[in-house]
This record gives structure tokens, C-alpha cells and sequence, in this order.
């Protein structure tokens, strides 16, 4: 079932004006609004925070909106089969952290991003700007996610162009 | 966040070439194959065969692949949260359930399915084909399934033509 090649001519020549344009389209322009939480909460009520938010994943913040790690839909389903207590636990204890986590930016292209979502099998990325702390280190602040949603979305309204 | 519109100037006249293609690509090229199992199964099962497939979805379907409900990593959080016996309690007790699955079929263009996939706020579709059962009803048997993870590879590919 891997999606096969050669549904599309290849485009020998000059690239079309709609493929210029799709390859300049960056993640800033459709990132949503981060979900995110403290790491100190409890995994249960980060499970509570993905019903009311309506979201996959969550990116795990420092009061300063900086990245410590993200918290899957997945990561939460193995607790709760194991034996992990999801009202004592909290989220921190369970998250993929830093820096083990894939991230974008907002100048970043969206086609890099959506190799990004493959190569790695996830559904969102959390986007970034840098900073450099007090020790003169690079560190990231959360401004963004950017998930297979929104490269749906993307792929929609190219679709329906002129319609 | 929304994504603003105007990213692509209007097609006023002639679609392009690469456009004309998009609204052309099917379903079938693309589907992947149906994570599906039984309604008889725990959840805890579930659970575990959602993690060995890698999926965030499973489609239930009967012996004969007949479509009965769908059932997601969601379903299985709340179910995890509130008092369910996962070991105990069948999937076919919390799955969503026929008629109330979104589904779409091999013929169907992509782009409208991408839509149903946002439209309705779901990750995967399963993709069917009708028969008709001795009573003389519509039935469905799953042949596939279609995510937002085909989605953004269809638009990685698009992206990536001729390169």
C-alpha cells in the first residue's frame, strides 16, 4: 500500500507557476496556535487538556514558553496501560524531552515540514524561534505546532483554486 | 491561526496542468491497508495492536470485512480515564458505529476526502465498497484506509516533482 509513482508527469521544463508557489509556501503562515502545558501536571489532566483542546499532541512548556518536550495521544495510552498512576504522575515524568524532539520554524518551508511529519512518523511539530540564554546557550521558545491537519488543509484550498 | 487566504493568486482562466492532476488523483492510489480487527477483542488488545501497527485508528469489522465501527486512541483515552475494565470491556461496547462512520471509496477524488477528513475533525477514513446483503440492504466491506498521513504524502510528492 505504498503510495506508487508516476501519477504525475514529471516537470521537465520549467517548474509551473502553482509548484513555484506551493515551494514557497512557509510554516509560519499556517501554524495554529500552540497547546500547551506545564510540566508538572498531572497525565491525567493533560488527557482532560487534549478532550477540551481537541488535540493529538502537546507541547510541554517552561513557564517562559520555552521547549522541554511533547506529550502524544500515544505516550498517555501506554501509562494508562501500564501501571502508572495517571492522577499522581505528572507529565513530565513521561514526555519525549528534549532534545529529542523535531521541530520547525516559521520561515521554515511547508514542504520541509511535511517531510519532517513522515520521516519521523508524527503528527505535529512544534515551532519555534531560538534564543540564546544567560549561560550563552541556543534554546526555543514555542510559538507555534504545525501538524498533518494543517498540511490537509493546505492541500484543500490548493485544490479548490478558482472554484 | 487560521490559514489566511491569498497565498495562491486566483486561477482565472485555465487551471494549471499540475491543478488539472490534483483534482484527477483517486482514493485507490493512495489508500493504505486497513488496520482492522474484530469487535469481540478487549480494548487492552486494541490498545496493543495500535501500537504494533502504528496506527492511531482501527477499523472493526466483522468476519466477512464487513464495516462495523471505527474505534481511536481517543475513544481508548476516555475509555482509560473513566471506570472501563480495559481487559474486560469489548471494543465493540465503545466504538463509534455504523451508520455514524464517515467513509470514502477507491474512486473518490483525494481532494474530497481530504475534506471529509477536516470537515468532520477525523484522521482516518475507512475506504469501501458497497454490496448489497440478502435482505437486499447496502453494506459496506472495507478495502482500505485513507489518513491525513496520505494526505501529506501526496503533497510531499507534489512538492518534490522533478527535483
Amino acid at each position: 500500500a505504498r503510495p506508487r509513482v508516476g501519477y504525475f508527469y514529471k516537470e521537465n521544463h520549467e517548474p509551473s507557476a502553482l509548484l513555484v508557489r506551493l515551494r514557497q509556501l512557509r510554516v509560519g503562515d499556517f501554524k495554529s496556535i500552540p497547546a500547551a502545558i506545564r510540566p508538572n501536571i498531572s497525565n491525567y489532566d493533560a488527557i482532560v487538556t487534549m478532550f477540551t483542546q481537541n488535540v493529538g499532541s502537546l507541547i510541554v512548556v517552561s513557564e517562559e514558553h520555552e521547549l522541554l518536550g511533547m506529550i502524544s495521544r500515544k505516550d498517555l495510552l501506554k501509562a494508562a496501560l501500564g501501571k502508572t498512576d495517571l492522577q499522581q504522575v505528572p507529565v513530565g515524568v513521561i514526555m519525549t524531552r528534549m532534545p529529542n524532539i523535531i521541530m520547525t520554524m516559521s520561515d521554515e518551508p511547508v514542504l520541509e515540514a511535511a517531510k519532517k511529519l513522515m520521516q519521523h512518523q508524527i503528527d505535529t511539530l512544534p515551532v519555534v524561534e531560538t534564543f540564546i540564554d544567560e549561560h550563552g546557550d541556543e534554546r526555543y521558545e514555542v510559538v507555534g505546532r504545525f501538524t498533518k491537519t494543517n498540511v490537509t488543509k493546505i492541500l484543500v484550498q490548493i485544490g479548490t483554486l478558482g472554484q
